[in-house]
Protein backbone atom coordinates (compact mmCIF):
# COMPACT_ATOMS: atom_id res chain seq x y z
CA UNK A 1 0.00 0.00 0.00
CA UNK A 2 2.96 2.31 0.65
CA UNK A 3 3.57 2.72 -3.05
CA UNK A 4 0.01 3.62 -3.95
CA UNK A 5 -1.21 7.15 -4.51
CA UNK A 6 -2.61 8.51 -1.25
CA UNK A 7 -6.37 8.64 -0.93
CA UNK A 8 -7.77 12.13 -0.71
CA UNK A 9 -10.46 12.95 1.82
CA UNK A 10 -11.69 16.35 2.91
CA UNK A 11 -9.22 19.21 2.91
CA UNK A 12 -6.15 19.25 5.14
CA UNK A 13 -5.51 22.48 7.02
CA UNK A 14 -2.13 22.80 5.33
CA UNK A 15 -0.86 21.25 2.14
CA UNK A 16 1.26 18.13 2.28
CA UNK A 17 4.33 20.05 1.20
CA UNK A 18 4.04 22.45 4.11
CA UNK A 19 4.03 19.50 6.53
CA UNK A 20 7.32 18.24 5.22
CA UNK A 21 8.36 15.49 2.85
CA UNK A 22 7.36 11.92 3.66
CA UNK A 23 4.46 13.04 5.86
CA UNK A 24 2.43 9.99 4.85
CA UNK A 25 5.24 7.58 5.78
CA UNK A 26 5.79 9.42 9.06
CA UNK A 27 2.10 9.09 9.88
CA UNK A 28 2.18 5.33 9.25
CA UNK A 29 5.30 4.87 11.36
CA UNK A 30 3.76 6.94 14.14
CA UNK A 31 0.52 4.93 13.90
CA UNK A 32 2.41 1.65 14.10
CA UNK A 33 4.32 2.81 17.17
CA UNK A 34 1.25 4.27 18.88
CA UNK A 35 -0.97 1.22 18.30
CA UNK A 36 1.84 -1.12 19.41
CA UNK A 37 2.57 0.88 22.54
CA UNK A 38 -0.87 2.04 23.66
CA UNK A 39 -3.23 -0.53 22.15
CA UNK A 40 -6.19 0.26 19.96
CA UNK A 41 -8.40 1.94 22.53
CA UNK A 42 -5.92 4.48 23.83
CA UNK A 43 -4.52 5.46 20.43
CA UNK A 44 -6.04 8.54 18.84
CA UNK A 45 -5.70 10.19 15.44
CA UNK A 46 -4.62 13.33 17.31
CA UNK A 47 -1.89 11.39 19.15
CA UNK A 48 -0.63 9.82 15.92
CA UNK A 49 -0.54 13.24 14.26
CA UNK A 50 1.44 14.68 17.17
CA UNK A 51 4.08 11.92 16.99
CA UNK A 52 4.30 12.32 13.21
CA UNK A 53 4.59 16.09 13.51
CA UNK A 54 1.58 16.81 11.27
CA UNK A 55 -1.94 18.14 11.65
CA UNK A 56 -4.61 15.63 12.62
CA UNK A 57 -6.47 16.81 9.52
CA UNK A 58 -3.71 15.38 7.33
CA UNK A 59 -4.13 11.96 8.95
CA UNK A 60 -7.85 12.09 8.16
CA UNK A 61 -7.04 13.35 4.69
CA UNK A 62 -4.83 10.39 3.86
CA UNK A 63 -6.53 7.58 5.73
CA UNK A 64 -9.98 8.58 6.92
CA UNK A 65 -10.98 7.11 10.28
CA UNK A 66 -8.85 5.66 13.07
CA UNK A 67 -9.92 2.17 11.88
CA UNK A 68 -8.46 2.87 8.48
CA UNK A 69 -5.20 4.23 9.90
CA UNK A 70 -5.06 1.03 11.96
CA UNK A 71 -5.52 -1.14 8.87
CA UNK A 72 -2.90 0.84 6.92
CA UNK A 73 -0.45 0.55 9.83
CA UNK A 74 -0.92 -3.22 9.86
CA UNK A 75 -0.29 -3.42 6.14
CA UNK A 76 2.86 -1.34 6.31
CA UNK A 77 4.07 -3.52 9.20
CA UNK A 78 4.08 -6.84 7.46
CA UNK A 79 3.26 -5.98 3.85
CA UNK A 80 0.95 -8.93 3.17
CA UNK A 81 -0.34 -7.25 0.03
CA UNK A 82 3.19 -7.25 -1.40
CA UNK A 83 4.71 -10.44 -0.04
CA UNK A 84 1.84 -12.95 -0.14
CA UNK A 85 1.08 -12.54 -3.86
CA UNK A 86 4.81 -12.92 -4.56
CA UNK A 87 4.84 -16.13 -2.50
CA UNK A 88 1.86 -17.47 -4.41
CA UNK A 89 3.20 -16.40 -7.80
CA UNK A 90 6.00 -18.95 -7.50
CA UNK A 91 3.41 -21.67 -8.01
CA UNK A 92 1.80 -24.35 -5.85
CA UNK A 93 4.92 -26.45 -5.24
CA UNK A 94 6.10 -25.94 -1.63
CA UNK A 95 3.79 -22.94 -1.20
CA UNK A 96 2.99 -24.14 2.35
CA UNK A 97 6.66 -24.02 3.27
CA UNK A 98 7.16 -20.57 1.74
CA UNK A 99 4.16 -19.16 3.63
CA UNK A 100 5.36 -20.68 6.90
CA UNK A 101 8.77 -19.07 6.37
CA UNK A 102 7.21 -15.68 5.60
CA UNK A 103 5.16 -16.00 8.79
CA UNK A 104 8.31 -16.53 10.87
CA UNK A 105 10.16 -13.75 9.06
CA UNK A 106 7.46 -11.38 10.35
CA UNK A 107 7.10 -12.83 13.84
CA UNK A 108 10.75 -13.53 14.69
CA UNK A 109 11.72 -9.93 13.91
CA UNK A 110 11.08 -7.77 17.00
CA UNK A 111 10.37 -4.71 14.82
CA UNK A 112 7.41 -6.44 13.17
CA UNK A 113 6.44 -8.67 16.08
CA UNK A 114 5.47 -5.74 18.34
CA UNK A 115 2.86 -4.29 15.97
CA UNK A 116 1.51 -7.78 15.20
CA UNK A 117 1.03 -8.42 18.92
CA UNK A 118 -0.72 -5.07 19.17
CA UNK A 119 -3.04 -6.10 16.33
CA UNK A 120 -3.96 -9.36 18.06
CA UNK A 121 -4.46 -7.65 21.43
CA UNK A 122 -6.59 -4.94 19.89
CA UNK A 123 -8.69 -7.31 17.79
CA UNK A 124 -9.40 -9.52 20.79
CA UNK A 125 -10.51 -6.69 23.03
CA UNK A 126 -12.14 -4.18 20.67
CA UNK A 127 -14.78 -5.02 18.14
CA UNK A 128 -13.80 -1.92 16.15
CA UNK A 129 -10.24 -3.24 15.77
CA UNK A 130 -11.53 -6.73 14.94
CA UNK A 131 -13.75 -5.20 12.30
CA UNK A 132 -10.85 -3.19 10.84
CA UNK A 133 -8.71 -6.33 10.68
CA UNK A 134 -11.54 -8.32 9.13
CA UNK A 135 -12.74 -5.68 6.69
CA UNK A 136 -9.63 -3.91 5.50
CA UNK A 137 -6.87 -6.47 5.93
CA UNK A 138 -8.10 -10.06 6.01
CA UNK A 139 -10.83 -9.71 3.41
CA UNK A 140 -8.50 -8.13 0.86
CA UNK A 141 -5.61 -10.43 1.67
CA UNK A 142 -7.61 -13.65 1.73
CA UNK A 143 -9.45 -12.76 -1.45
CA UNK A 144 -6.10 -12.18 -3.09
CA UNK A 145 -4.76 -15.54 -1.85
CA UNK A 146 -7.98 -17.39 -2.68
CA UNK A 147 -7.92 -16.04 -6.21
CA UNK A 148 -4.70 -17.92 -6.85
CA UNK A 149 -5.84 -21.26 -5.40
CA UNK A 150 -7.10 -24.18 -7.43
CA UNK A 151 -9.15 -25.88 -4.68
CA UNK A 152 -12.84 -26.02 -3.78
CA UNK A 153 -13.98 -23.15 -1.53
CA UNK A 154 -10.63 -21.33 -1.78
CA UNK A 155 -11.45 -18.53 0.70
CA UNK A 156 -12.30 -21.05 3.38
CA UNK A 157 -9.06 -22.92 2.68
CA UNK A 158 -7.02 -19.72 2.87
CA UNK A 159 -8.70 -18.89 6.19
CA UNK A 160 -7.95 -22.31 7.65
CA UNK A 161 -4.28 -21.86 6.76
CA UNK A 162 -4.26 -18.34 8.21
CA UNK A 163 -6.03 -19.53 11.38
CA UNK A 164 -3.33 -22.14 11.99
CA UNK A 165 -0.61 -19.52 11.77
CA UNK A 166 -2.56 -17.12 14.03
CA UNK A 167 -2.89 -19.93 16.59
CA UNK A 168 0.83 -20.66 16.49
CA UNK A 169 1.52 -16.94 16.99
CA UNK A 170 -0.83 -16.97 19.99
CA UNK A 171 0.74 -20.06 21.59
CA UNK A 172 4.39 -19.15 20.83
CA UNK A 173 4.48 -15.37 21.27
CA UNK A 174 1.50 -14.49 23.50
CA UNK A 175 0.95 -17.42 25.89
CA UNK A 176 4.55 -18.62 25.41
CA UNK A 177 3.78 -22.26 26.14
CA UNK A 178 6.83 -24.53 26.20
CA UNK A 179 8.36 -26.18 24.21
CA UNK A 180 6.54 -24.38 21.36
CA UNK A 181 7.77 -20.96 22.54
CA UNK A 182 11.45 -21.80 22.27
CA UNK A 183 11.70 -24.60 19.71
CA UNK A 184 13.62 -23.68 16.56
CA UNK A 185 11.31 -22.31 13.87
CA UNK A 186 12.54 -24.95 11.43
CA UNK A 187 10.98 -27.66 13.59
CA UNK A 188 7.63 -25.90 13.33
CA UNK A 189 8.01 -25.30 9.59
CA UNK A 190 8.73 -29.01 9.05
CA UNK A 191 5.42 -30.04 10.60
CA UNK A 192 3.18 -27.12 9.66
CA UNK A 193 4.22 -26.62 6.03
CA UNK A 194 2.56 -29.90 4.90
CA UNK A 195 -0.67 -28.79 6.62
CA UNK A 196 -0.70 -25.43 4.82
CA UNK A 197 0.23 -27.20 1.60
CA UNK A 198 -2.74 -29.55 1.94
CA UNK A 199 -5.23 -26.77 2.74
CA UNK A 200 -4.04 -24.61 -0.15
CA UNK A 201 -3.48 -27.16 -2.90
CA UNK A 202 -5.32 -30.46 -2.30
CA UNK A 203 -8.89 -30.78 -3.47
CA UNK B 1 -11.03 -30.82 39.10
CA UNK B 2 -14.60 -30.35 40.35
CA UNK B 3 -14.64 -33.82 41.83
CA UNK B 4 -11.38 -33.44 43.74
CA UNK B 5 -11.16 -32.64 47.43
CA UNK B 6 -10.88 -28.88 47.91
CA UNK B 7 -7.43 -27.55 48.68
CA UNK B 8 -7.09 -26.07 52.13
CA UNK B 9 -5.23 -22.81 52.59
CA UNK B 10 -5.19 -20.61 55.66
CA UNK B 11 -8.28 -20.51 57.80
CA UNK B 12 -11.60 -19.23 56.47
CA UNK B 13 -13.42 -16.78 58.68
CA UNK B 14 -16.40 -19.12 58.92
CA UNK B 15 -16.58 -22.85 58.29
CA UNK B 16 -17.75 -24.11 54.93
CA UNK B 17 -20.97 -25.41 56.45
CA UNK B 18 -21.87 -21.97 57.74
CA UNK B 19 -21.51 -20.55 54.24
CA UNK B 20 -24.04 -22.98 52.86
CA UNK B 21 -23.79 -26.21 50.90
CA UNK B 22 -22.09 -26.15 47.52
CA UNK B 23 -20.08 -23.03 48.37
CA UNK B 24 -17.16 -24.27 46.28
CA UNK B 25 -19.35 -24.80 43.20
CA UNK B 26 -21.00 -21.40 43.71
CA UNK B 27 -17.57 -19.76 43.86
CA UNK B 28 -16.50 -21.40 40.59
CA UNK B 29 -19.75 -20.40 38.87
CA UNK B 30 -19.38 -16.85 40.16
CA UNK B 31 -15.74 -16.75 39.02
CA UNK B 32 -16.69 -17.97 35.55
CA UNK B 33 -19.40 -15.32 35.25
CA UNK B 34 -17.22 -12.53 36.63
CA UNK B 35 -14.18 -13.31 34.43
CA UNK B 36 -16.44 -13.63 31.37
CA UNK B 37 -18.26 -10.38 32.06
CA UNK B 38 -15.51 -8.13 33.43
CA UNK B 39 -12.33 -9.61 32.02
CA UNK B 40 -9.32 -10.64 34.02
CA UNK B 41 -8.17 -7.24 35.17
CA UNK B 42 -11.46 -6.00 36.62
CA UNK B 43 -12.38 -9.24 38.36
CA UNK B 44 -11.46 -9.47 42.05
CA UNK B 45 -11.58 -12.26 44.60
CA UNK B 46 -13.79 -9.96 46.68
CA UNK B 47 -16.21 -9.50 43.76
CA UNK B 48 -16.36 -13.25 43.11
CA UNK B 49 -17.04 -13.88 46.80
CA UNK B 50 -19.85 -11.33 46.79
CA UNK B 51 -21.58 -12.94 43.78
CA UNK B 52 -21.16 -16.40 45.34
CA UNK B 53 -22.50 -15.16 48.68
CA UNK B 54 -19.44 -16.23 50.66
CA UNK B 55 -16.54 -14.59 52.47
CA UNK B 56 -13.52 -13.68 50.36
CA UNK B 57 -11.49 -15.73 52.85
CA UNK B 58 -13.31 -18.88 51.70
CA UNK B 59 -12.29 -18.19 48.07
CA UNK B 60 -8.66 -17.90 49.18
CA UNK B 61 -9.11 -20.97 51.34
CA UNK B 62 -10.24 -23.14 48.43
CA UNK B 63 -8.24 -21.70 45.55
CA UNK B 64 -5.46 -19.44 46.76
CA UNK B 65 -4.76 -16.47 44.48
CA UNK B 66 -6.91 -14.85 41.80
CA UNK B 67 -4.75 -16.59 39.18
CA UNK B 68 -5.65 -19.95 40.65
CA UNK B 69 -9.37 -19.13 40.80
CA UNK B 70 -9.05 -18.14 37.14
CA UNK B 71 -7.43 -21.46 36.24
CA UNK B 72 -10.06 -23.42 38.19
CA UNK B 73 -12.87 -21.48 36.50
CA UNK B 74 -11.41 -22.34 33.09
CA UNK B 75 -11.21 -26.01 34.01
CA UNK B 76 -14.77 -26.14 35.27
CA UNK B 77 -15.91 -24.40 32.07
CA UNK B 78 -14.68 -26.91 29.58
CA UNK B 79 -13.42 -29.77 31.74
CA UNK B 80 -10.34 -30.62 29.69
CA UNK B 81 -8.96 -32.71 32.53
CA UNK B 82 -12.02 -34.97 32.30
CA UNK B 83 -12.86 -34.97 28.60
CA UNK B 84 -9.47 -34.99 26.87
CA UNK B 85 -8.14 -38.12 28.62
CA UNK B 86 -11.43 -39.86 27.75
CA UNK B 87 -11.01 -38.82 24.11
CA UNK B 88 -7.46 -40.16 24.09
CA UNK B 89 -8.37 -43.37 25.91
CA UNK B 90 -10.39 -44.52 22.92
CA UNK B 91 -7.12 -45.02 21.07
CA UNK B 92 -5.30 -43.32 18.21
CA UNK B 93 -7.82 -44.16 15.48
CA UNK B 94 -9.79 -41.01 14.56
CA UNK B 95 -8.46 -39.17 17.61
CA UNK B 96 -8.10 -36.01 15.48
CA UNK B 97 -11.77 -36.11 14.59
CA UNK B 98 -12.85 -36.70 18.19
CA UNK B 99 -10.74 -33.78 19.44
CA UNK B 100 -12.12 -31.49 16.73
CA UNK B 101 -15.69 -32.45 17.75
CA UNK B 102 -14.93 -31.82 21.42
CA UNK B 103 -13.54 -28.42 20.47
CA UNK B 104 -16.77 -27.48 18.69
CA UNK B 105 -18.91 -28.89 21.51
CA UNK B 106 -17.23 -26.33 23.79
CA UNK B 107 -17.19 -23.41 21.36
CA UNK B 108 -20.61 -23.78 19.74
CA UNK B 109 -22.33 -23.80 23.15
CA UNK B 110 -22.90 -20.16 24.24
CA UNK B 111 -22.62 -21.16 27.94
CA UNK B 112 -19.04 -22.38 27.46
CA UNK B 113 -18.10 -20.02 24.62
CA UNK B 114 -18.41 -16.87 26.77
CA UNK B 115 -15.86 -17.98 29.39
CA UNK B 116 -13.51 -19.28 26.67
CA UNK B 117 -13.63 -15.88 24.96
CA UNK B 118 -12.91 -14.28 28.32
CA UNK B 119 -9.91 -16.56 28.73
CA UNK B 120 -8.49 -15.59 25.33
CA UNK B 121 -9.14 -11.87 25.93
CA UNK B 122 -7.54 -12.00 29.35
CA UNK B 123 -4.52 -14.02 28.26
CA UNK B 124 -3.85 -11.65 25.37
CA UNK B 125 -3.99 -8.51 27.46
CA UNK B 126 -2.65 -9.57 30.86
CA UNK B 127 0.57 -11.43 31.43
CA UNK B 128 -0.82 -12.69 34.76
CA UNK B 129 -3.74 -14.36 32.96
CA UNK B 130 -1.43 -15.73 30.25
CA UNK B 131 0.76 -17.16 32.97
CA UNK B 132 -2.22 -18.72 34.76
CA UNK B 133 -3.37 -20.33 31.50
CA UNK B 134 0.15 -21.53 30.72
CA UNK B 135 1.03 -22.74 34.21
CA UNK B 136 -2.15 -24.18 35.63
CA UNK B 137 -4.15 -25.24 32.57
CA UNK B 138 -2.03 -25.81 29.48
CA UNK B 139 0.96 -27.39 31.18
CA UNK B 140 -1.15 -29.96 33.01
CA UNK B 141 -3.44 -30.60 30.07
CA UNK B 142 -0.71 -30.88 27.46
CA UNK B 143 1.41 -33.10 29.68
CA UNK B 144 -1.60 -35.36 30.10
CA UNK B 145 -2.22 -35.47 26.34
CA UNK B 146 1.46 -35.88 25.51
CA UNK B 147 1.73 -38.81 27.92
CA UNK B 148 -0.69 -40.77 25.75
CA UNK B 149 0.99 -40.04 22.41
CA UNK B 150 3.35 -42.38 20.63
CA UNK B 151 5.19 -39.76 18.55
CA UNK B 152 8.55 -37.98 18.81
CA UNK B 153 8.43 -34.79 20.96
CA UNK B 154 4.82 -35.42 22.08
CA UNK B 155 4.37 -32.15 24.02
CA UNK B 156 5.35 -30.13 20.97
CA UNK B 157 2.91 -32.17 18.84
CA UNK B 158 0.09 -31.64 21.34
CA UNK B 159 0.81 -27.90 21.34
CA UNK B 160 0.74 -27.68 17.56
CA UNK B 161 -2.68 -29.37 17.54
CA UNK B 162 -3.90 -27.07 20.32
CA UNK B 163 -2.55 -24.00 18.52
CA UNK B 164 -4.51 -24.86 15.38
CA UNK B 165 -7.75 -25.06 17.36
CA UNK B 166 -6.97 -21.81 19.20
CA UNK B 167 -6.40 -20.13 15.83
CA UNK B 168 -9.72 -21.40 14.48
CA UNK B 169 -11.45 -20.11 17.62
CA UNK B 170 -9.79 -16.73 17.06
CA UNK B 171 -10.78 -16.50 13.38
CA UNK B 172 -14.31 -17.94 13.77
CA UNK B 173 -15.48 -16.52 17.12
CA UNK B 174 -13.34 -13.42 17.76
CA UNK B 175 -12.51 -11.88 14.37
CA UNK B 176 -15.48 -13.60 12.71
CA UNK B 177 -13.92 -13.71 9.27
CA UNK B 178 -16.21 -15.09 6.56
CA UNK B 179 -16.84 -17.78 5.37
CA UNK B 180 -15.06 -19.44 8.32
CA UNK B 181 -17.33 -17.74 10.86
CA UNK B 182 -20.55 -19.20 9.47
CA UNK B 183 -19.56 -22.39 7.67
CA UNK B 184 -21.00 -25.57 9.18
CA UNK B 185 -18.66 -27.05 11.79
CA UNK B 186 -18.65 -30.37 9.90
CA UNK B 187 -16.86 -28.69 6.98
CA UNK B 188 -14.13 -27.56 9.36
CA UNK B 189 -13.91 -30.95 11.07
CA UNK B 190 -13.52 -32.66 7.69
CA UNK B 191 -10.40 -30.62 6.86
CA UNK B 192 -8.89 -30.10 10.29
CA UNK B 193 -9.29 -33.61 11.74
CA UNK B 194 -6.63 -35.11 9.41
CA UNK B 195 -4.21 -32.35 10.48
CA UNK B 196 -4.73 -33.09 14.19
CA UNK B 197 -4.51 -36.81 13.43
CA UNK B 198 -1.16 -36.32 11.72
CA UNK B 199 0.30 -34.16 14.52
CA UNK B 200 -0.83 -36.57 17.24
CA UNK B 201 -0.16 -39.95 15.67
CA UNK B 202 2.34 -39.83 12.78
CA UNK B 203 6.02 -40.04 13.55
Amino acid sequence: MTGEAPRRRGRPSRTEREQGPGARTRILEAARAEFAERGYDKTSVRGIAKVAGVDAALVHHYFGSKDEVFAAAIEVSFEPATVIPAVLAEGPERVGERLARYFFAVWENPATRAPMLAVIRSAVTHEAAAKALRTFVLRRLLERVAGDLDVPNPKFRAELAASHMIGIAFARYVIKVEPLASVDQEEIVALVAPTLQRYLTEA
